[in-house]
């Protein structure tokens, strides 16, 4: 597979085409943001964890049926995904009320929510994301109404499949965010699912091994990649 | 009909209870907010206005098969209506872009929506009422989907009715909030209905008409609301 020119720079990405016109190679960067890009740093080897962990991830849930763009690792940075046509809605899924949720309903973090609430993002950096309805994708052409439907299913399914494979490693779900695209007609799950895109609690003790330690200056935040990457694999 | 203690005071109207335990009074003020009350001030004679253009709408919409609070107008400043335990849901229908629809997507104001946007608002003014979905209408038990599914009909069936009616007295409803609430059993349209709660734009010089005056400092407020009043009464 021969890595070719640059097609996208994210905030912790880089895809590359390659000679096969369906395929792309995703690099994980160690930059890391926060706050709409108003907070920036480095979380050391951030990359080769979030790779990794999202590697296992992807398979875990193909191997559930939930169609990915996963196709291997390449590297310790590179992993080979299907090429998506990226569908620019978010969707978050939330277990335990945490960070904007919190804010936006006056409720403590921590609360554990009586089902699952799924929230639905505009990818759009420069209107910092903003949280939008069906009535907003429609107008906007952002997806069709089955897309969505089917998008909010696999999302449904993959809450239930993860929930409990974090819980089997001593963590708990509190609440990620996936992105979904389109390749050759089939909605594919996309990006990555690691600490960055997940928020992750110790079932033990509480604490957070995700993000939040970045954007709250908690510390220990390579340590919580590196724990997190150790449990996921399984080592 | 004797006026018994307060119940209620809010931005922009006070509710009295009334010696029948279904019906309350509804007085109109002159005060005006805007940006979650960080900006405050008096229409003159604004609560006549919204009134007596309230009291035009309500009877229009009940005529037409919307069940509404209305009861009737008792005087300059008061009415009569059924007593509601509202729904902390407010809801908002949009046909043109305008306010914070234009900063949440990043589109100019006045573009024409394909169809017309429905958000919902979780009613909670220390939250600065903020935008929510049907998971979080149910996570916080706001509102039944029974509830939520005809609020929503009749918001579609109320901006059919509207739009024509301020069309035919050669305005825009740009977009309007709704308030609905409880009684017996039945959901009702409540609150009101007037320049502070839509958006209207006369049709001819798009010239607003609306408390946008008052957000934006526009001038001529007062005579914006006496002009709405006019056109809305048939004087």
């Amino acid at each position: 597979m021969e890595k070719k020119e640059k097609l996208y720079e994210g905030k912790a990405k880089v895809i590359h085409a390659t000679d096969d016109p369906d395929l792309i190679i995703q690099y994980f960067k160690d930059e890391a943001t926060a706050f709409d890009g108003k907070k920036k740093g480095i979380i050391e080897s951030k990359g080769i964890a979030n790779n990794r962990i999202s590697e296992v991830l992807f398979k875990y849930l193909g191997g559930k049926g939930i169609p990915t763009h996963f196709v291997e690792r390449l590297s310790d940075r590179e992993m080979l995904n299907k090429k998506l046509d990226i569908v620019k809605v978010e969707v978050v899924c939330r277990n335990i009320i945490a960070g904007s949720l919190a804010k936006r309903l006056g409720k403590p973090e921590g609360e554990v929510l009586s089902k699952p609430v799924i929230e639905y993002y505009y990818k759009d950096d420069a209107l910092g994301d903003p949280m939008i309805n069906m009535d907003h994708i429609r107008v906007l052409g952002l997806a069709t109404d089955d897309e969505i439907a089917q998008m909010r299913g696999y999302t449904n399914r993959i809450n239930d499949l993860l929930k409990t494979f974090f819980s089997e490693r001593n963590m708990d779900l509190v609440d990620f965010k996936l992105e979904f695209g389109r390749h050759k007609g089939e909605i594919l799950l996309g990006d990555e699912i690691c600490p960055d895109t997940c928020r992750l609690w110790d079932k033990s003790t509480g604490e957070k091994m995700d993000k939040d330690r970045f954007r709250r200056d908690m510390g220990k935040i390579e340590e919580a990649y590196a724990e997190v990457c150790r449990r996921v694999c399984g080592e």
